[in-house]
């Protein structure tokens, strides 16, 4: 079968995972602590980076970028990029908005302090840092709501890979109890159709030891 | 016509501008110091960043992952993903490879340090920071060289974006004049056959005021 290489709450891992279960298709979860830099790990993708795609017959597909455009090559049904060049232009500017931009300003500050460093034993948090990532996080999440005020989903009509790279990172910040829910109406309303989607429930039963997440994480009603 | 919002040293812009001129496509150029935040420029991308390609019709696409997806799917002639769902996977790992791990490793910190913090007024240069550059761009050296020995370019038998990506960054990088050349013959005889390409030669013109590149920048035997 299928197998992704992931680390739970890694937002380019949930981005790839999510994107598979979009597409319908069966795949098995194999965790890899990439910090560990397992040498067969290096093998399949020389960054040492989660996600990376194992096909059946063996084709290795190395990074979520990567991933995300070959199954939209490979599957049929609905196209998760959309039909039309600007559309899927609008799709890709606001994956690289989240998977950089907001992965920059805000996942690096608070994922990486609150968990990733201490997983890697890199030492204590940085206060300032994390007051740097809930600033930064205001701005987006400003953001994410003007886009769903105006949008049916983020890039436009029809649901795409630009819902699913902003809620990949957003759960992440969810799951650290980060999310300020009560600033902005619209992007909790587009957070709770994001969460009642069946691709989206295996994702709130994700835990990592020793930091659990606050109570409402898998809640549907939060 | 095509215009193309951009700064010279910012490997993005040249991640587009390469794609653009291997496509064969014309396009004018406008120098966006985006750190100005200029509010016309911000209508056109929220994100604050170049590239930003507009079309003559008026369509607007921003960000390098978008723009060179979008000129894939529009323009005829070869791809420069290539073909292939497999191989495509592979030039868009190097892409990222390129455009984020070592714009993360390296160039962040050289140009960073060395030209941007400067124009944006951020302050000097920390010496510490662009050591860490320089011993993480030997390590990403090893791994350019290693690919272009046992490939005919970067990722495969074909020219592709891959290629692009890593010389929009490699040739940033020796604008500094910090390339260890010595270091790398393979290296050294794939950035040879990149100078000497037509989409390659205006980029060897670009100057940045009080900044001037070392002598061999714009030699194609260097």
């Amino acid at each position: 079968m299928r197998l992704l290489y992931h680390f739970s709450l890694d937002p380019a891992s949930r981005f790839a995972r999510l994107a598979l279960a979009e597409k319908k298709l069966d795949f098995a979860l194999r965790e890899e602590r990439a910090w560990e830099r397992r040498e067969a790990f290096l093998d399949l993708n020389p960054a040492g980076e989660v996600p990376v795609l194992v096909e059946s017959e063996g084709a290795t597909v190395a990074g979520a970028p990567a991933i995300v455009e070959y199954l939209d090559e490979t599957t049929g049904g609905e196209s998760l990029i959309g039909t039309g060049a600007v559309q899927r232009a609008e799709v890709r500017r606001l994956v690289q908005w989240f998977m950089a931009k907001f992965d920059r300003d805000v996942t690096r500050y608070l994922l990486g302090q609150k968990i990733m460093d201490r997983l890697a034993g890199r030492g204590v948090p940085d206060a300032m840092l994390i007051r740097a990532g809930l600033t930064n996080l205001r701005l987006h999440v400003d953001y994410l709501g003007w886009l769903a005020e105006h949008r049916n989903w983020l890039a436009g009509e029809r649901f795409s890979l630009a819902d699913i790279a902003a809620a990949a990172h957003i759960s992440v910040i969810d799951y650290l109890g980060d999310m300020p829910w009560d600033a902005n109406a619209a992007a909790k309303d587009w957070y709770q159709r994001i969460k009642s989607r069946p691709s989206f429930r295996p994702l709130l039963t994700d835990r990592v030891t020793g930091a659990p997440p606050p109570a409402h994480y898998a809640d549907l009603d939060f």
